[in-house]
């Protein structure tokens, strides 16, 4: 290893070593942009040195309330200022940040304040009867809650709890920020989707945070003061460490309330938004969304897609509309995104459909990542030749520590030195890898393997189809055989033997959707397909 | 601090931490990128995929020539291929890169080759004599010699030694890259310019190459696919870390051995070059270009300037040929620019002179980092007003481990646990540093303190003027007064009396200089003025 013969004098010291944390960004930021706006919120238009008073103040409150470094105080919040204002506030205490969806039911909350032991909650005006419902069923103490009202997202204070304003009134704004003494220490809790069960408590560390949003920047090709939509729930991965990243950059973070076509374009036009990230579906809603919601802008929006493969229909619709759409992927345990699609000028030529085909693979490692690789049942690679299986597996400094009080799970997950993302692919000869599904959602049917996501793809180009899921049904010839579940366009109009016939004609037969179901499609909040309640639906048929 | 009353199964592994290396930049470069060009030099064109083996090459071979992890390996080289493949090929055997000097005496070598205890050294034809005569003056045993022929550049072999080509033919493009278990490990050893005295070994770790590269990609607006100008010399501080920055932004480096108004203007209209680095001497020398050595050319060069404080005359006049001058200060030490005067959108009305003053500032901490400061002589902060003179100090994964085999010298860089760089500065209002002069350039005069870096800004305001020191003269009566040494424009004319007049004009009475001596001023390698020869030769006026 790279030792000197003679290093004497040469170790770490507190001049040339600082642990790597996001709040360096802010604490940057503070100076450096100090005029520059920070964050949106209708009338809410806070600079860097505002947004970096505020932040203290939150630190310093919830330091008066008793949070002592290492405990975690969770949110229940959407993307308003108030919840990014927690992504610093919360660990410049030396608090663990425990951002939890805001549309889980009040039994899955109350085990996930259990499980955190958060000590302190700030909550939506929307969500405290949930909230008031889950401290009944929670087994351990209760945390004090911390009501944000939301008069502008017309969500006025409706408790008796202390005010999330009235807090930041009594905090000190000179406080010095408790810095992390080692850049291991535990930063945020997410606890995962829960598509395939019992939500997990992932937990990132400051490193990681860091170093995936630097790494980000990149893959990105973001430049400074970027104009960034929060689309992404924060509570889900943190919003891909994007308001941790920021404000290295100057950015501007444009919070929103409610994610739907219209505010979205209303953003870009007047707020001017360069970037912003989503699932799928968030781009199915602008390519699907009616005139009157849409608005013209002439700068082109750079948008990250992840959470489930975008459809390539959808993908060749959404570039002629103005926006440059990345597809990365990556796990809550990745802390969002950890693989890009990285664009070569190789395929600048390609339009259309077959566009859209190269840009829907999942791609390579991000920057802050090791290389990507795809290994078989024996842990071996699979060879690089876009057909073979196997799974997904990560190294690299943008994986968490682990799950919260499961060293099972965690064990597991990192079995063979990697992390097992769960998901199947195939590598192509040119290393971008390509998610065939998760190891849960492939269809056996007569021993061969079926890719719903490949079957979906296909039902995706039919004209009449807005969105539309593959699941197993049983069947007692075929094992399994593919069952599809689909939502039309609003005025479309489609029969199940049409898209039978549309699917047979593109597909092998053993692929081809034996049934067509049309109906509203279960999704999590953050816009993911719950395949789990599809698969017993299907059952049932 | 940040640890969770429960952390079981949390602990670092193989999957969740990674030491940071750029060698992991290339590694990714090599897949990501395969087919881009990575490095130019005239008919040497070469993919990422070739730049890739090459190093791997390279790092098989020196292994078979005996090289171990922690051994150095030394280069005696001008900004060719050789020079870059050893940034990375040098660490990927494990061993510690010393980029040497190539305009330094075989006195100063054989000292650098003595110290360092440099098991190889890759040399250009040019500089074979001056090896020679180094390794006949050393004490410790001489290094394996590689002479690195360069035909393209007019540098054929002239020696019996092993050449580089027949040496990379003996490698195994396959070996495995030796990365570091940890990111503290040994990078590359860097001797200061000697610009204060005998020249101090400088210790990067891998950890700071990376965090520096990262971070200077931010400073810079940079995206995907720059094409970069080497012109900053790789031996100084590793030409600021962007060879090891490029293939993370699989970008283009553009070799070049000759340092001149002409081949700079070629590449930017032959290569389309789009960044460079350089020091202030290389702007000048681009704003006095006669037109035969002037290329046109329609899209905006990015130029990192440091080294020494541009003048405002220049900045003014090199913003209207196409360069957009982004003034960033650094040393050795912090591994090249640390600091960057970050352009505020309140100063976009500036012009001309107002705009040049204010990039004439040294500026902010660049987001690796840590906010900069500027001490008195009790370690305290100086007052934010402007005015108030005291030393920078730093603190941040940009500072070296140390001094090699010199404790003392590093304790005393370290004391008070911040790098104290002996640059004395001001700091404005809006926390941008200014430097005044080093500490020790500082003229006395008459028990005021005058700083001959402005002294030197006015005097390069005179059209005459190409280039200008100012150093001290001891006096009888003052102690010291500002004596200048000027170096006229091509066809210019200007008398010792007019340029005094010129300067009482616009300066304090004493600060004006009471000598002006027209001749050429003596540079270091990096374009540096070495005011110590001029202050001995002030001394005998
Ligand atoms: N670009 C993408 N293409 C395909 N699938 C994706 C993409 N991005 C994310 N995914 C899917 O989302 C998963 C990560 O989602 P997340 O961590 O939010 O929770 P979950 O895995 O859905 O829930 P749980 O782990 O609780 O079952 C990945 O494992 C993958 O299956
Ligand atoms: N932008 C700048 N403005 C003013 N001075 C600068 C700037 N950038 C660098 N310098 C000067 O260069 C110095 C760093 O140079 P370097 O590390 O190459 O060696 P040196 O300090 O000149 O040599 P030695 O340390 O051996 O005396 C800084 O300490 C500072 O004095
Ligand atoms: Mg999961
Ligand atoms: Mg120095």
């Amino acid at each position: 290893m790279g030792w000197m013969a003679d290093e004497t004098g040469l170790d770490r010291n507190a001049a040339n070593h600082v642990p790597l944390t996001p709040l360096s960004f802010l604490q940057r930021g503070a100076q450096v942009f100090r005029t520059r706006t920070a964050v949106i919120y209708g009338p809410h238009r806070k600079s860097y040195a505002e947004y970096h008073e505020r932040v203290t103040r939150l630190a310093s409150a919830l330091t008066g309330m008793g949070v002592r470094p290492g405990d975690v105080v969770a949110t229940i919040l959407p993307n308003i200022p108030a919840q990014a204002e927690a992504h610093f506030g919360v660990p410049a205490c030396g608090a663990v940040l425990n951002a939890i969806n805001t549309r889980l039911d009040a039994d899955t909350v109350a085990y996930i304040l259990d499980h955190g032991q958060a000590k302190v909650v700030l909550c939506d005006p929307h969500f405290m009867d949930m909230l008031t419902a889950a401290m009944a069923r929670m087994e351990g103490p209760a945390p004090q809650v911390i009501e944000v009202a939301d008069r502008h997202g017309g969500a006025p204070a409706a408790s008796e709890h202390l005010e999330y304003e009235d807090l930041l009134a009594r905090g000190d704004p000179d406080l010095a920020w408790i810095m992390p003494g080692d850049e291991w220490e535990s930063l945020a809790l997410n606890y995962t989707s829960g598509t395939t069960g019992r939500p997990k408590g992932v937990v990132y560390h400051h490193r990681g945070a860091y170093l995936n949003a630097m790494g980000q920047v990149l893959s990105w090709r973001m430049v400074l003061h970027p104009v960034y939509l929060t689309i992404v729930p924060l509570f889900h991965c943190n919003g891909w460490c994007h308001t941790w990243m920021m404000p290295v950059l100057g950015g501007t973070l444009v919070c929103c309330r409610d994610i739907a076509a219209k505010p979205i374009f209303d953003a870009i036009a007047d707020e001017g938004v360069t970037h912003f990230g989503g699932a799928p579906i968030v781009l199915n809603a602008l390519v699907n969304a009616p005139p009157e919601a849409r608005r013209t802008f002439d700068h082109v929006v750079e948008v990250f897609t992840a959470g489930a493969p975008p459809a390539p229909a959808t993908l060749a619709k959404i570039e002629t509309m103005g926006f440059n759409i990345t597809h990365v992927y990556g796990l809550t345990e990745t802390y969002g995104p950890a693989t890009e699609c990285c664009w070569s000028a190789d395929w600048d030529h390609l339009q259309g459909a077959d566009r859209a085909a190269v840009k829907a693979r999942q791609g390579v490692a991000m920057p802050f990542m090791e290389p990507v690789d795809v290994w078989d049942d024996e842990d071996r690679p699979v060879p690089r030749d876009g057909t073979t299986k196997g799974e997904i597996v990560f190294r690299g400094n943008g994986v968490m520590k682990g799950y919260l009080k499961n060293p099972e799970a965690t064990a597991e997950a990192f079995a063979g030195g990697v992390f097992r993302s769960g998901d199947i692919a195939v590598i192509h000869p040119d290393s971008y890898v390509q998610i065939a599904d998760r190891a849960k959602d492939i269809i056996i049917s007569g021993g061969e393997n079926v890719s719903s996501v490949e079957v979906e793809g296909c039902l995706m180009g039919h004209d009449a189809v807005s969105l539309c899921a593959v699941v197993a049904k049983p069947d007692e010839k075929w094992g399994e055989v593919p069952c599809a579940f689909v939502e039309l366009k609003d005025g479309a109009d489609a029969t199940e033997a049409e898209l039978i016939a549309y699917a047979r004609e593109r597909l092998a037969g053993f692929k081809t959707p034996k049934r067509v179901v049309f109906r509203d499609l279960p999704k999590t909040s953050t816009g993911k397909i719950q395949k789990f309640e599809l698969r017993s639906l299907a059952r049932d048929l």
